[in-house]
């Protein structure tokens, strides 16, 4: 028996996913679906094959959606067996489904659904049908996302008393005043993203008059559980499964009498491939954290935050996609991810309506592309990476700089920068983004678009090293147009990232900016990410070790058993929740935190993904022992499929790999490793 | 209370019910979807509208969707009465759902879902909401349609018997021989659109083992339910409910015993507003099967016909929109099906994938816009227009005449064409969507693209009257390319129809094509029903009647209760239902057979629905009633508001209407109608 998919349009899964992932957002008890153009998978597809049969054949297709089997020029319903004579044989297979996407799934010996399907919408070229690992059996359905799932108890029940402070706030109490109201709160160990399962603490359901007036109360923190009037996920169970819906939390607060409690946590199973542990013991807790904060911000696509917003976001999905080699390997979630926020062609609209995250876009699929050498999703995305790249193309001004469109959000970053007339860092992604198409241009074989490419970055280069760039500060301007000279981290940040800088401005701007103290700090881990990433590549390993214990070891120090969407050392305890002018507003759980996984297996370890000459994966080691004492860790190398291993320990520094193409760089020599060849050496 | 509607983006309800539709044709036990590019709904919208409150006010939103209310800061869930504060109040409603298109309904005093929201896709500019008359209710789901229901008997159940043919075909036997089978044969007295309901003779339900051997056989001739093996819809009851699908029939077979048998039609309720009774037996009789064919054929929306395929054709919908106002003059029909075959922009199919379908959609808008005076529809829907125009111009050759795509479906007729490159009929059709395009724009005040529009008409006119008349043969031909000169009715007719042949040559093409014997004769009422309206356009009303009575009363010659898809008196009775191959192909109740609606109304009667030079709305009114002896009619006019009845008895003819703008022309002279008082002549 051959191995059969179920099959789709190639993208409807993810966006169909997509649209459930970024309507899931519930906020204090209303529903808050993400704020952009929903891109929609198609409702009528038809899948073709043409086979060339020795011999007669039984196969049966099973449709999730409604149509029939066109064999020759005989029709047939969908369940039943199906001849197929010998000789050559047109398969058609018709299919509409209006609330979800169509799907097939054939079974047989020779005709089956494995890979070799062509489909059409009837409008664009066919292409090759759309499938995954997670849809191989014939009793799913595609459109049901099958999560695996552990039960955890809750590590302490402690009773409290709660009552409503000055401002309204509602805050736990030592001396309960006439007005305070009692209850039991649950923590567990970390944060889950879970349904809540709530009994009577003899083990019975709980009475549906006592469901009607019980309230759970969940929070990422103690306080957000307890402020019964703010915390964001506040439940009455189910009268029937005695379950909460699915949210992210670590405490639970249940007012009135005390209950069992469980939290039925809902995942996708990525397995974590990659270790880490060092002597140092910070580093080790730091990757430990970020490690649980990936794994809950990676699901069927990588998602900002486990609270919130639980969409998938371009910016951050990009960081995810460098991280995901350091810890999963699983080049899968890339693709569903890219896919999912790509949408479909033509494309009206910014991707999550910012500028820069279409631009960042390209970063990541190329990223992703290089990574694993996946130049069969390269080749499948060129088209939407140029239709893209059309359109960002319109939205320039006489002098080429990229203005966007009036309305389109220029993010960057939360911080404060100089806005007006073309921005200074959009032109710098926005010239990345033409680089990156030469070389995947070039990667495909067609080196008249590479040409091309690689001359529009050129131009742009050169009129951004004329306009942006102030003589007299050394560095890059945030805006030519307003006058203002503004000089900020970011802007400076994706100079470097993009290539724009030559040799000598790139020493002025890590002088005049970058190891400036006079320029304002970068506040969320979203840009540390690439401001450490910049120090990284310059060798500054000590600095970028520095910068990284104290910022996100500021963050375990405040408690933090996960990463946070924003950290501010200066920002007093009482205030640390707060974002958006909400006191719980912050994820305290955010992917975008978890780089260092990232810059610990990149810049400690020193573990870079590469391609040789010949076009192999392959991968070079250059670890920075003095940073990790003693080491023993572990990662995918060459597009996830092969391992590394090295340890550390009285002085013997020992690699092995079962991969080729491995290169160590040890005191400034170039030491090949050899596959399955333990490398030894006394440091 | 102000009038509440459910909104939605606009189109969205159309293309959903339009999915429904296109996907609702099952054949022989499978299901057949239509064969063209499925244009789907939205699944993330946005409404907005400020107010400006005089006090105080409160509203409730109801959404199918989730979501959330903004009123100026803050958020509000669903279905909880929000108080807005006077003054300037921004309020916006946002909605998001997957398995069909978002939906709210708003209950106020002053801020409730009247005509004035605004929808937003996140892509598009804002646009008005979609909204129809037929959901009202805030209990409704504008996902669920909901049918009128009438319950009917049979008008007669006899026992017969069945056996097969020497072809495999089951018929009726008087002298069963020893295969034979058995049953009851259930007669409607004319064909439904229905769910059958099938009791035990006294009146309890069937047994569930009786159900799964009971097999319930329908047709909409009785050879057809009486053939087990080859009638289309063969169904089980529901073991449940008793009932069968929904399905177009007039007979019932059901081998084995006698049954208890209901038939619950299903319909729209779009009531009949015109009557008429003439001295002509025979024309009353057409006119009565056609309004009963076309009622059957009409629902959510206009189809091509009641037991297949039940798809919405855009040819078939022209006649229909034209048909329309001779018997429901219902608007908001002819505005769902335009809506449905247009889908969404970017345009990238063909309607139907058939040019010259795509083509008589830009007729039917202007037909619908005209006779309405639907001005609001017209400039809602001329960003369309113009883009689906752009569509047709990018598929011209160098001389600029239309050639389609490689595999783009040219039909023109079911009938033999000379198609050899650019084709004549399609030059037709475009050339007269250019006269078209420049009508619409100068009535929409846009005298620049109507400048430009007539220009495009004028050249394109000049070159087919160059390339595509035969002087020799005094006709148009087919093709150009091919050199085979070969001239049909079809083509020529497209070239009056569409204002291309001058006054001399369309006296040659009537003489010469039309009213020449040795030209094929049209075999499609599809056709019949341009034929015919050329003859009166030309006034030839004696050979219209003629043709009319000849070629409908062929049909009731053999028993026809509803008007066929084709009809070729040459064809024996034997195979009279046979098409496409299939002995029971054909559609016995065709929306496109019931013109002479139209062609009665319109030449017969003698009413023309017009547009005076104030652009107001009237009606002429120029009766034959040489064909039509004693007369007593009555048709909606000026865009459906009003009503003209005219009677004719005993040498009197009284016409009254409560119109104003009514003309009537009799024995050449022009006698304007004055409104509530009635017209008296002696004839």
């Amino acid at each position: 028996m051959t191995k059969s998919y179920w099959l789709w349009y190639p993208g409807d899964m993810e966006l169909y996913f997509a649209m459930k992932q970024n309507f899931s957002r519930v906020e204090r008890g209303f529903s808050w679906p993400a704020f952009w153009k929903s891109e929609g998978f198609r409702n009528r597809v038809v899948f073709r094959r043409t086979y060339l049969l020795e011999e007669e054949t039984e196969f049966r297709v099973t449709c999730r959606g409604q149509g029939h089997v066109v064999v020759g020029e005989d029709k047939y319903p969908f369940g039943k067996v199906i001849t197929a004579p010998r000789g050559e044989v047109g398969i058609s297979i018709h299919c509409a489904r209006i609330e979800a996407f169509p799907a097939v799934y054939i079974e047989g010996e020779t005709i089956c659904s494995d890979r070799g399907w062509m489909a059409s919408d009837y409008a664009a070229p066919a292409r090759p049908a759309g499938f995954s690992e997670y849809f191989t059996d014939p009793w799913q359905d595609p459109s049901v996302w099958e999560y695996s799932e552990k039960v955890y108890s809750p590590v302490s029940a402690e009773k409290v008393f709660v009552e409503k402070d000055d401002r309204g706030n509602v805050v736990e109490t030592r001396a309960p005043g006439p007005g305070a109201v009692s209850g039991y709160l649950y923590t567990f160990e970390t944060e889950l993203t879970a349904m809540l399962e709530v009994l009577n603490t003899d083990g019975t359901p709980i009475d549906i008059l006592d469901v009607k007036t019980m309230q759970v109360c969940c929070g990422e923190s103690r306080e957000e559980a307890l402020d019964m009037l703010h915390c964001y996920y506040s439940w009455q169970v189910d009268t029937e499964t005695g379950r909460c819906p699915r949210c992210a939390f670590r405490y639970v607060f249940i007012p009135g009498r005390a209950r069992e409690v469980y939290a039925i946590h809902q995942y996708v199973d990525i397995p974590v491939r990659a270790f880490f542990k060092s002597g140092d013991g910070l580093l080790n807790r730091i990757w430990e954290v970020a490690a649980h904060t990936f794994s809950l911000c990676s699901g069927i696509f990588f998602i900002d935050g486990a609270k919130r917003d639980k969409w998938i976001w371009g910016g951050d999905a990009y960081q995810s996609i460098c991280i995901n080699p350091y810890l999963f390997a699983d080049p899968s979630i890339d693709r569903r991810t890219l896919t999912a926020l790509r949408g479909n062609d033509p494309m009206t609209t910014h991707i999550n309506t910012i500028t820069d995250y279409t631009m960042l876009w390209i970063f990541a699929v190329w990223q992703h592309c290089i990574t694993y050498h996946d130049l069969e999703y390269l080749a499948s995305m060129y088209a939407k990476m140029q239709s893209l790249m059309d359109f960002l193309k319109d939205q320039t001004d006489e002098k080429g700089f990229f203005t966007g469109r009036s309305g389109d959000w220029i993010y960057v970053d939360w911080a404060d920068l100089d806005k007006e007339g073309p921005v200074g860092a959009e032109q710098m992604l926005y010239a990345g983004c033409w680089k990156i198409m030469g070389k995947a241009a070039s990667l495909l074989g067609r080196e008249g678009d590479a040409a091309l490419y690689e001359e529009r970055f050129s131009i742009l280069k050169k009129d951004i090293e004329e306009m942006y760039w102030d003589g007299e500060k050394g560095a890059y301007v945030d805006s030519f147009t307003s006058g203002r000279r503004h000089v900020s981290r970011q802007t400076n940040i994706f100079a470097l990232r993009c290539g724009i800088a030559g040799e000598d401005r790139r020493k002025q701007v890590l002088e005049n900016v970058i190891l400036n103290p006079q320029i304002p700090a970068v506040t969320t881990p979203y840009f540390a990410f690439y401001e450490l990433d910049e120090l990284g590549q310059e060798g500054m390993t000590e600095a970028l070790y520095d910068r990284m214990v104290s910022y996100w070891g500021g963050m375990l120090a405040r408690g933090a058993v996960t990463f946070w969407e924003e950290f501010d050392p200066m920002v007093p305890v009482s205030r640390q929740y707060d974002m958006y002018g909400d006191r719980f507003g912050k994820s305290l759980c955010h992917a975008w935190a978890a780089s260092p996984l990232y810059l610990i297996g990149r810049y400690l370890v020193g573990l870079t993904h590469v391609l040789n000459e010949k076009g192999e994966t392959g991968f070079v080691l250059s670890p920075s022992l003095e940073h990790l004492g003693t080491l023993d860790c572990g990662f995918q190398v060459c597009g996830g499929e092969k391992t590394v291993r090295i340890r550390h320990r009285n002085g013997i520094l020992r690699i092995s790999t079962d991969a080729e193409n491995g290169l160590l760089i040890l005191g400034g020599k170039e030491i090949p490793l050899l596959p399955n060849r333990e490398f030894q050496a006394e440091i």
